[in-house]
C-alpha cells in the first residue's frame, strides 16, 4: 500500500497506540477526583501537559487539550469573537480557510459580526499589503491558516504576526493543523495568540488536539461546564488521548528536521516527475509551500476516475481536502487561484508524511503516467 | 482494589480496549476520503451508527457522535436556544443541572435569553406542578436532567416528556448521562427530542459520547465545518472511539436488566449497612432514586478526610461531583435540598457499576464503619 493522503489523515504510530491501552488500563480515573487514583491521574495530565509545553517552548498554562482541530478553530475563532465582543464587531480571515475556520466565520457573520474574506493570487496567497488595507481600529480578531490543505502554500503568517504585535486589541488566531512539524513556526516571538493544531494529523490518536492560547488571551468556551482547562474547555479529560498525542508529538518533533529535509527531497522529485507527464499540470507552488503536499490537474481526466483508477494499484490520493470530497464542485482554493472550474475538478492532491519513502515516490509517478495513458487511450 | 466512584467515571471494558486498537491501526483512513480505504472507514462507522440505533430504538440519522457528556449538553442547550431564538427567549431547566448544562444556561443568560430554574423538594426532585406554571408560549426549549449525578435522585422527565408531546414549538433536552444504563428511558415514544450520553460513564472510551437528536429538531452547530454528523456536528470522526463506544454500549446494555437488578441489591445493603453506622445522614432517597448512587453524611466528619482514610484501604469514594470537588464550598444539590452546609460538607459519594459485587459492599460498609469509629476518637 503507497498510502499518500496524509493531510486527510495519517496512520498512527505503533507506541501512540501502545499509550492508549496503558494510559485506559492504569490511569482510568478522574483527574478531578479527589482520591489517589484521581490523584494519580491529575498527576499524568499535568505531565503531559509540561511536556507538550516544553516541546512547543510554550508555558503549560497556555495550553488547552481539544478534540481535534475543528474543535480548535472554532473555539479559537467563536472564542474570541464572543470574549472581545465589546471592543469591535470586524474580524479578518482568508477566503480559501478550512472549512472549520472558513464556516465558524460564516455563523458570525450571521450573529451581527462583520468579516473581510482576503483574496488568494494565482499561487494561493494572500498579500500582506492586502491585509494592512483591510485592517482597521475595530478589527478584535485576525484568523489566517498557516498551511493551505489542498495545495500547500504558506501564508505569511509571520509577517502578520510581527504586525500585530503592537496591536494588544486584536487577538491573532493561525489554523497549525497542516503546518504543524512541515513549516517551522514560533508561537512565543511570532505575536501569535492562539495557534490551533490537530492529533490525527501528526500520527496521534484521532480525536484529539490542542490550542495554544497565549497568557492573556480570553475566550468565551464552547464547552461551559466543570471548569477544566481553566475554564476554556470542559469535560472529563481525555486522558489517554491526550498522553498519545503528547507522545506522537514528542516522536514527530524529535525528527522534525529531518523529516522536513526528506519531504523536500520527495516533493522535488515529485515537481521534476510531473514536468515529464505532459498533461500535467501542478498547482503548488515550487517556492513557499509546505513540502509535503502536491497538488495536480491531470488535464482531461476527472480527478475521481484517476482516485479510484490508482487505489487499483493500492495508491490512495485524495481529490479536494477530505472533508468536501463528497460535495459537488470545484474545490475553492483553486478556484480562488484563478484555475479554470474543470481543471480544478481534474486535480489531485499528493499528501505525504516522514514515512513516505523515496521508492514510494517512484512507483507512484511511474504508475501514474501509466494510468494516465490509459485513461486517456479509453477517453479517446 | 473497590472502585466506589463510577459516576465520575469509569474502567473501560478489556473488549473496548481491543476494538480502539483494531480500527486504530486497520481503519486509520478519514471516512470521507473517496478512495477505498476511505470507504472502508465510512462504512465501518455507518455500521457502528446503525448498531447503536438499533440498541438504542431510534434512527441511525439521529444519532450524533460527540466527545462527551459535557459537549452532548452544550451543543444541545446552545444548539437549541440558538436555532429556534427567533421563537422566543425563555429556556427552563433545573437549580441543579450539572455544571456542563447549569454554566451553557448562564451564558445564554448572558446572551438575552431569559431562564427558569426549578427548585427541588427535599428529596433533589423538581415538581411537575412547578413546571408546568413555569412554561410559558415563548418557552423554546426545557432540559432537564434524567438522574443526578450527586445524590442519585430520578426526576419527573417522563411526565415533563408526556407534557411537551403536544407542544412543537419546545425543544426537550434530556441530560441522561448518570440515568443511561441504570434507569430506563424509551427514547422515542417519550417526547424527548435531544437526550445526552457519555461513553465514559458505561466502560467506553474518554473521549466519546453521543447526542440523540430526533428527526426535525435543529441545531446551530458549536463545531461548524466540514459538515459531518449531517453539519451538526464538524470534525475528521473519532472512528475508534465511537466503535468502542458502541462495543461499550452494546455490552451494557445486554446486561441491562440483570445489572439493574444487581445494583438494586447491592443499594438495599448500602441503606440497610448504613443504618447501623449511628452518625450516617442519607441524602439519596430509597424511592425513585437510579440504584448506583448512594450519597451519604457521615455528621463530625469531613468529606476530603474521609474519602483520604478509605483510600489507605484502596476504597475509592468521591466528594461532590468529580469536575467540582477541587472548588471549596459545599454541593449545589444538597444545599438546595434543604440539608445545613456543615452536613453537605460532610457527605461522600458511594458509586457502582454493574462489576461492583456484593462482597466488595460488605468490606466498604466495615471498613467505613471502623473508619469513622477511630476518626471520632481522633477528633475527640
Ligand atoms: C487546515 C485544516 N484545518 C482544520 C482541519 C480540521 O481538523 P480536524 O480534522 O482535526 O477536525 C483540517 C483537517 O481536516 C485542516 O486541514
Ligand atoms: C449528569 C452529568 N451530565 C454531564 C456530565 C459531563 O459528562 P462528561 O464528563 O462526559 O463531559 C456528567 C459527568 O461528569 C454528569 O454526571
Amino acid at each position: 500500500m503507497i498510502y499518500l493522503d496524509n493531510s486527510a489523515t495519517t496512520k498512527p504510530y505503533p507506541e501512540v497506540l501502545d499509550t492508549l491501552r496503558t494510559v485506559s488500563e492504569h490511569y482510568f480515573a478522574n483527574p478531578s477526583s479527589l482520591h489517589s487514583l484521581g490523584g494519580k491521574s491529575e498527576m499524568l495530565l499535568t505531565r503531559s501537559r509540561e511536556q507538550a509545553a516544553s516541546l512547543l517552548h510554550i508555558d503549560p498554562s497556555e495550553i488547552v487539550f481539544t478534540s481535534g482541530g475543528t474543535e480548535g478553530n472554532n473555539l479559537a475563532i467563536k472564542g474570541a469573537a464572543f470574549a472581545y465582543r465589546n471592543r469591535g464587531k470586524h474580524l479578518i480571515t482568508t477566503a480559501i480557510e478550512h472549512a472549520s475556520a472558513g464556516h465558524a466565520f460564516e455563523q458570525l457573520e450571521t450573529l451581527g459580526f462583520e468579516v473581510t474574506y482576503l483574496p488568494v493570487n494565482s499561487e494561493g496567497r494572500i498579500s500582506f499589503e492586502q491585509f494592512k488595507k483591510a485592517y482597521r481600529e475595530d478589527t478584535i480578531l485576525v484568523s489566517i491558516m498557516h498551511v493551505n490543505n489542498e495545495v500547500g502554500t504558506i501564508q505569511p503568517v509571520e509577517e502578520i504576526g510581527a504586525f500585530l504585535k503592537d496591536k494588544p486589541k486584536t487577538v491573532f488566531h493561525v489554523d497549525q493543523v497542516q503546518g504543524f512539524a512541515k513549516v517551522p513556526l514560533q508561537l512565543q516571538t511570532s505575536g501569535i495568540d492562539l495557534c490551533t493544531i490537530s492529533g490525527h494529523k501528526f500520527h496521534g490518536p484521532k480525536g484529539t488536539g490542542l490550542l495554544y492560547v497565549r497568557k492573556g488571551t480570553l475566550l468565551s468556551p464552547l464547552f461551559a461546564g466543570g471548569g477544566q482547562e481553566q475554564e476554556r474547555r470542559s469535560g472529563t479529560e481525555n486522558l489517554p488521548g491526550i498522553c498519545g498525542m503528547v507522545k506522537a508529538l514528542r516522536l514527530t518533533l524529535e525528527h522534525q528536521q529531518e523529516g522536513i529535509n526528506h519531504l523536500k527531497r520527495l516533493q522535488k522529485k515529485l515537481f521534476d516527475g510531473l514536468k515529464n507527464i505532459d498533461n500535467a499540470s501542478v498547482h503548488t507552488p515550487e517556492q513557499l509551500s509546505a513540502a509535503h503536499i502536491v497538488n495536480v490537474s491531470l488535464l482531461g481526466i476527472k480527478a475521481e476516475v484517476l482516485v479510484h483508477a490508482l487505489e487499483k494499484n493500492e495508491i490512495y490520493v485524495s481529490t479536494k481536502s477530505a472533508c468536501s470530497s463528497k460535495e459537488n464542485g470545484a474545490s475553492g482554493i483553486l478556484v480562488a487561484m484563478g484555475v479554470s472550474p474543470d481543471e480544478a475538478e481534474q486535480a489531485i492532491r499528493i499528501s505525504m508524511a516522514y514515512e513516505t519513502t523515496e521508492q514510494e515516490i517512484d512507483v507512484f509517478l511511474s504508475t501514474l503516467a501509466e494510468t494516465v495513458n490509459q485513461l486517456k487511450i479509453v477517453m479517446r
